[in-house]
Formats: C-alpha cells, sequence, structure tokens
C-alpha cells in the first residue's frame, strides 16, 4: 500500500471542501488550506515548531482582553492590516490614501471649532494643522467632518492614559464655506506598541522594534463621498522606514514648518510648527 | 506619487525580514508572511472577513484552558496536524505508519501481562487484539513496548469521563520472546471531537461533520528503533472517508472477524472480534 504523502494529503482535505454550502466561504477555506499546507510543507514544519506555534496562539488568547488585542496586533506586525488596507481601499488617481484605523479611535468625539486648542503644553511641541478638503476636481468641500486623534509625548491616547483628560489630543471638526479645517494640537512622536506579551517577544525573535512612526489620525468624511480613514505622518519623527504596523505610505508624509508667530495659549513662546494637509475625497 | 499596491506591501514585509539572526526563524517568518498576504491577496479579504477572523481567534483562545486546547482542534480540523505527522514521519517502506497523537494520551500508563482484559462490558464489545512487533525484515522483537488507548463506547478517553475507572482502556504491554503482544479490549465506536466552541460552529458552516473514525492508539516502540505513534481503525466503523481530522491511511484500517469462544471474565457471551495487528519497526 503507498504511504501517503503531503501533497496526497493537503488534496484530501481540499476536496473535503468541494461542497461547502457558501460560496464565498468555500472561496476563502480553500485558500486558506492551500496556503496554509504549502506553508508547512514548503518549510517542512517540524512537531517542535508546530507546537511553539500552538503555544504563541494560546498565549496571543490569554492576554486578550477587552483593552488588549494581541491578535490585531500580530496582524499588524505581520502587514496583514494594512494588506487588507490596501485592497480594500485601491484609491482613484489623486485622492488621499488610507492607512489603518488602530485600536484607539473613538465614535462621537467632542464637535470642536476651527482654530480650538486640542492639547495641553505638557503633551509637546505646539503644532498648527490646517489645509482643505476637496473633491478630485479640487474643489472645497464645505460640512465636510474632520475626525482627529492622536497620542501625547508620552505615546500614550487619552483612553490608555489616566493622567490626560478625557477627549486630550482628539476631537471632531467640520469644514467651512471654503473647506478649510484648522486646529492647534502638539506635534506627534514616535511611540511603541504594546510590547510585553507573545506579539513583542516575537518581534524581539525578529530582531525588529516595536516602534510606530509619529503620526496623527484623521478620518474625513462628507456626504456623498466615501470615507477615508488616514494618518498624516511626521516626516523627521523616524521609523518612517520601518513602522512597525507598516502603516506609512509615500503620499501621507509631510514636513512640519518652523513659523513665527505665537501660538494660542496655553502654549508660550513666538514660533511654533505647522503642517498644511488636504484631504481629497472620491465620491461614493 | 503612485499609490501602494498589494504587491508592493507584501515586498515591503518581506524585506523587513531580510536580517532575521535566526535563519530557521527566517525561512519560517518569510513563507508564514508570503502565503499569508497571497491568501488575503488571493480571496480580496473584506474588513468585516478579517474581524470575523479576529474574532475566531479570539474566542478560540478564550475557551483554550488547560483542559480544552481549540487551537489544536483548528490544526486538526484543517489538515495541518496531519500534514506535520506526514511531513515528519516519512515511513520506509513496509514499515507501520504513523497518524495523530491527539490529546489524550497518558505517560506511564500502567504495565498489564500479555491476555489482560483492560475494558469492561460496559464500555462496549469485547474484542480480541493481538500480533506481532516486527523490524523491516519481518523478524520478531521481543521485549517491545505497545502503549494503548482508545474511548469508550460513550465517546469518551478515561481522562475525560468521570464514569470510568483511572486507567480505564489503556495499558501498556511488553512483547514476548516470538514478538507477540496480545489483550482483551472493546470494539472502538466513532466519536464526536468537542464541538460547543469556534471550531464546532466552522465544521457546521463548513458543512462539516465533527466525527472521528473508530480506531484504537498505539504508541509503539524497541531499543534500537523509531518508534511509532499510531491508531488502528475499524473498517466497518465509520467515517474512514471523513474522519475530521483526516487520521486515517489506508494501511492502518482493519476488519475484526468474529471468532468462535467465550471472552475473558468479565465479558460474557461464547463468541467474539478479534483483530490481528503486526507492527514494523525501522531501525533508528
Amino acid at each position: 500500500m503507498e504511504p501517503v504523502s503531503p501533497a496526497d494529503l493537503t488534496r484530501t482535505v481540499l476536496d473535503r471542501h468541494a461542497n461547502v454550502p457558501d460560496v464565498r466561504l468555500k472561496e476563502i477555506i480553500t485558500s486558506l488550506i492551500a496556503h496554509l499546507h504549502a506553508f508547512a510543507t514548503e518549510v517542512r514544519l517540524t512537531e517542535q515548531e508546530w507546537a511553539a506555534g500552538i503555544r504563541f496562539l494560546t498565549e496571543a488568547g490569554h492576554i486578550t482582553d477587552a483593552n488588549r488585542q494581541e491578535f490585531i496586533l500580530l496582524s499588524d506586525t505581520l502587514g496583514l492590516s494594512m494588506l487588507v488596507d490596501v485592497i480594500n481601499h485601491d484609491a482613484g488617481e489623486g485622492s488621499t490614501e488610507s492607512t489603518v484605523l488602530g485600536p484607539f479611535w473613538v465614535a462621537d468625539a467632542a464637535w470642536r471649532e476651527n482654530g480650538a486648542v486640542i492639547g495641553r503644553p505638557d503633551d509637546g511641541e505646539p503644532l498648527h494643522v490646517f489645509g482643505q478638503v476637496l473633491d478630485l476636481g479640487r474643489t472645497p468641500i464645505a460640512g465636510a467632518v474632520v475626525d482627529v486623534w492622536q497620542a501625547s509625548g508620552r505615546g500614550l491616547y487619552d483612553v490608555q492614559d489616566p493622567q490626560q483628560p478625557v477627549g486630550n489630543l482628539r476631537g471632531r471638526f467640520r469644514t467651512d464655506a471654503a473647506g478649510r479645517y484648522d486646529f492647534w494640537t502638539v506635534r506627534p512622536l514616535a511611540y511603541a506598541i504594546p510590547d510585553d506579551g507573545p506579539v513583542g517577544k516575537m518581534l524581539a525573535a525578529l530582531g525588529r522594534h516595536p516602534w510606530r512612526a509619529a503620526h496623527i489620525h484623521f478620518k474625513v468624511s462628507a456626504e456623498g463621498c466615501r470615507s477615508v480613514t488616514s494618518h498624516v505622518f511626521d516626516a523627521e519623527g523616524g521609523y518612517l522606514d520601518s513602522d512597525t504596523v507598516f502603516g506609512v505610505k509615500p503620499s501621507l508624509v509631510r514636513t512640519t514648518s518652523v513659523v513665527a508667530g505665537a501660538p494660542p495659549a496655553p502654549f508660550t513662546g513666538d514660533e511654533h510648527r505647522s503642517i498644511e494637509y488636504d484631504f481629497v475625497l472620491v465620491p461614493k
């Protein structure tokens, strides 16, 4: 009797899924099994390595709770989250590219007036952010919603940090008749993702660091347009070429300028940094 | 500026692993990322499907504890466990093929004399199992260890079932001078793997059942030989073509015979079933 080969077994497992009732589920499971088996066969996965994989997933499951999502960190650090973003947000020519939402967005953030200050001197260096929301023909869109959030200079978002007031470094703005938005915050700094779990151990074993490039999150929406979830990255903030979740797209990087002029209170000094950043939305 | 494509992103993620210090880890992570990305790209995985995957892994992590291992069930039901077995146990011509160990083996099971009874009439129909342990030249191996375990007619192993005495349907035998082993148990029945968790839901969505083909587990070892972990499957026990963990290899299937002659106490009746099953070991 012929012994069973790896290829025989893969064929048997795939054949077992010939009659999956849901067409889309069949497509997904068939591709998943084919690639999972191809991976194990290609590297000739040992029983010890398989067992290490089971232990890794078990530890990731056990550290995951309402405030910590190790499987999302795993997806992020293997580039899967960004891949799903790229697959699903094939931006039209000239429109703003998207990037990961991340775990720190909060629904229904406070509404703020244009020109408002959303950060504190303790959070970092004053930064003026302004620009326009435009359509593909570069016509300004009035009444667009610009939802903003970012980490403080300590590398934490308000929802992670008892030392920040709720809603710090966060807010929703509406563009004016000329499509303009405008707010004062602090210059974003690079920060490390939570690295005290199995994903942190994995990054260390791979010789990778846990740092994200300095960024401000945006979620921009307007009637009749597709919303875009994006970041603006600080060109001088570091880690642009090695952002640990692969979130950097070249079109999203901006250099801050140093501008003469005092920032509004509670900031002090007689100059400040600024970023001008326009968003281009595509029709639905 | 050119938008990032799925292929660009995969290349970026792979490039990030060009300098993984451990050569084997580099080989594994590179293949894993390539296949994970190829899967997502090939099926054009949506954000909702990605989120369902994250929820599935999270639930699997949360149901896993000291007595329940959902990630092993997942590996088993996707055929990965058997694939790892096939890759690592390429049996020599004529030797006994291996199959999965499963989660119910117990180290240091009680030693039993050849001819011992290891089951109870409550567990099922009496079955006499006997045979020889041989080398590739079919020379009997004396003093080989034949470690045996199986589920009762209720589909549970002693370690899962408070109604069975510890060590029921389990034991270690040593072959005699002619390489023979011999014991009395019950005919194995098909049983369902635990299907009240995410893997059970997955099988249901795939239109698959949770049943394992009827089998007795063996782990056979002898000095100077490679140990083999295997099953014998009952040809008439059902599910041979659809064992939910893909453990069946044609060379491991046997038909029980009905034989005249009373089984030993506590079994009753004037006939019984028997299986003759030889193990062929390869040198180390």
